[in-house]
């Protein structure tokens, strides 16, 4: 554990959770085949208004009219990757903030390019595992295979403060703690359950939730861990009524919709040490 | 509430299910990347049989097998409306009936135009949403701007006559009330619950639905207003079970294999004013 | 029934699940948008580690690094194809052991010419309903319309074998009574449930945990043959369970999770005639 580290403040996560649903942003979602319904349906289920638009004849255009962008690269395309570049462009001329989301960065050439090409666009928060961000910051010794991390998320925080540092971004690592920071500030989050692993799009779903949160807030700081601190408390109450994937991603898109302020109290409190 | 309009026929509605789960239509979808999944779960549940066949070397081909098309705007690609519009024409050719679901139109330039164009091959049904059937019988003051609908369905049953007259299709514009007109008559379905608003595909489902009770009875109005049906009594029966929508999403599957026709019945019957 | 055929051994499918949880073995998949989700997931459940990707710039490279393969032809697009040629020679190059579901051969015209192409680059496993089996055998009086089969499996054991011998590969015919076939030996898989054809890609699913197994085993046709008895096994499972078509979907996922060697055991021996 890092000693510089803070936990999330519930009252804030309270607060944005409560904007989402009240202004219920446009949340233009770039995403993959594998996840688009799954990450729909959570943002729908926390209060927001998801789109999946991806083609270079329209991305430009849906980016300023959204609230927020999500870009992941889960099934890349050629096609696919020249709608993200005009879309990434659109999105900060708009001033709309984006979240970028470099799936399986590090295992394949391709991608690891493509993403550097576009952190030097100033995502407002990059979301990553701890591999991911561990070949992000150019780390020795990352070890990324598929899109599953075989690094641990505390090994990886001196790496986000440094990729946060050059990159002008806040980056969200996810793990069994989550670690977000702003290169400076680290918040975490202890919140979740080992069966988010065990369900595809939990983490691209959780890219899409910080979206909705930099749409309804200011500090992409406090949006990352606002994001992060309301899927990981809906997971952890799903976790307790169900004993398998299948019925657990179920009863999490019903947390995210149920979710009381009262709950998050609860849970980010009894999570903090 | 348009005092022409009449509620739908229960007895006609349970004749065009029993008739999908026994002649089993093979629906041949081109649907988007989000939905695919839900849309194919859906047409099993209700007897039929879907095909996503989405390429511009296979689609005309089979659109020409199948008993009914069904063409939703969900995620475009260039390539993708290449395969539209030859499976359109091969549709229209073969008199294999299809379904448009014009999903974002008004709110991007690309699509509008390509929606125009596409509506002038004459669906047998468009199914749309409010915003999306003002924009595209050219109402001022059409106010769309993602997927979700931003007018309400009573405010758009005009528009849905101009353009059913235009456009010589039935026009099924979804809503608390559902309205299924032919730009004469005026079908009303009054069954359906909020949840299906929060998951995704639900509005996509329905459109699959109405090409596959099209590929079953002659009249577009009464197979446009049967799918309405069908999905707005097993939405109902669903959210009585469950009170969150990922449980919600399960149990409408679930009701839409179990449907009996005296549930039906009982449903129109209470919806009916 | 054919009287040289053989039942499935227990055993030897409680190994092949015990190594795939603990060496949880990379799949590189291939497959459609219909079903993508739905895959992972299946996957994820039972301890291996799904990663899709499906474009000819990193397919080569990621089919060399990944412990199985999966190629499926569900939605095509001549993009698709070029990375899926490029796969198939990289993995056959690493040795790594691909499996082939050549969802709606038979059909359609490209894909029919696609599918004799990539069979002549010897996959591991050939996984197929009864008309795909015989459309690639050449029978006369195969009927494929859609995805879903229009014959019986039995009516294809002969067929598979034909297939077997002149592929080189382990064909597996799904069915009500699954076959599993290297040309000579013929494996019987009598577990499984109806509705396993009211869910879609349930066969994808199948096709992904076949190469799972071919990940941690060096015969196919005993990794062909785990990997359907574990499906068939969790999805008896999961139908004693539900009574739904939404519900079965989430309870085969929990049961692919929970498995016991118990269960397998007794279930095989039940379906063992």
């Amino acid at each position: 554990m890092n000693d510089a580290s803070t936990p999330v403040s519930a009252p804030i996560v309270i607060e944005i959770l409560d904007q989402i649903r009240s202004q219920r942003p446009l949340i233009h979602c770039m995403t993959n085949i594998v996840v688009a319904g799954f990450t729909a349906n959570a943002l729908l289920a926390v209060g927001a208004s998801p789109a999946m638009v991806e083609n270079a004849e329209e991305s430009a255009e849906f980016a300023q009219i959204a609230d927020g962008l999500l870009v992941n690269l889960g099934t890349l395309t050629p096609a696919r990757v020249e709608a993200m570049r005009a879309a990434v462009a659109a999105a900060n001329q708009a001033q709309v903030p984006w979240v970028f989301d470099p799936v399986a960065v590090g295992a394949l050439t391709f991608r690891t390019k493509l993403a550097a090409e576009l952190i030097a666009q100033r995502p407002a928060v990059v979301r990553a595992n701890p591999s991911e961000v561990l070949s992000l910051a150019g780390a020795t010794g990352s070890t990324s295979r598929g899109v599953d991390s075989t690094a641990g998320s505390g090994s990886a925080v001196a790496a986000a403060q440094v990729l946060a540092q050059r990159a002008g971004s806040v980056v969200a690592v996810s793990g069994a703690v989550d670690y977000i920071t702003d290169g400076d500030t680290i918040v975490q989050v202890h919140t979740g359950h080992e069966l988010m692993t065990r369900v595809t799009g939990v983490g691209c779903a959780l890219g899409a939730l910080v979206a909705a949160c930099c749409a309804v807030t200011e500090s992409s700081l406090m949006a990352a861990s606002a994001g992060t601190a309301i899927l990981t408390v809906a997971a952890q109450v799903a976790a307790s009524q169900t004993d398998g994937p299948g019925s657990f991603a179920v009863a999490l898109l019903d947390e995210l919709y149920a979710l009381k302020p009262s709950t998050l109290e609860a849970h980010l409190m009894a999570g903090a040490r």
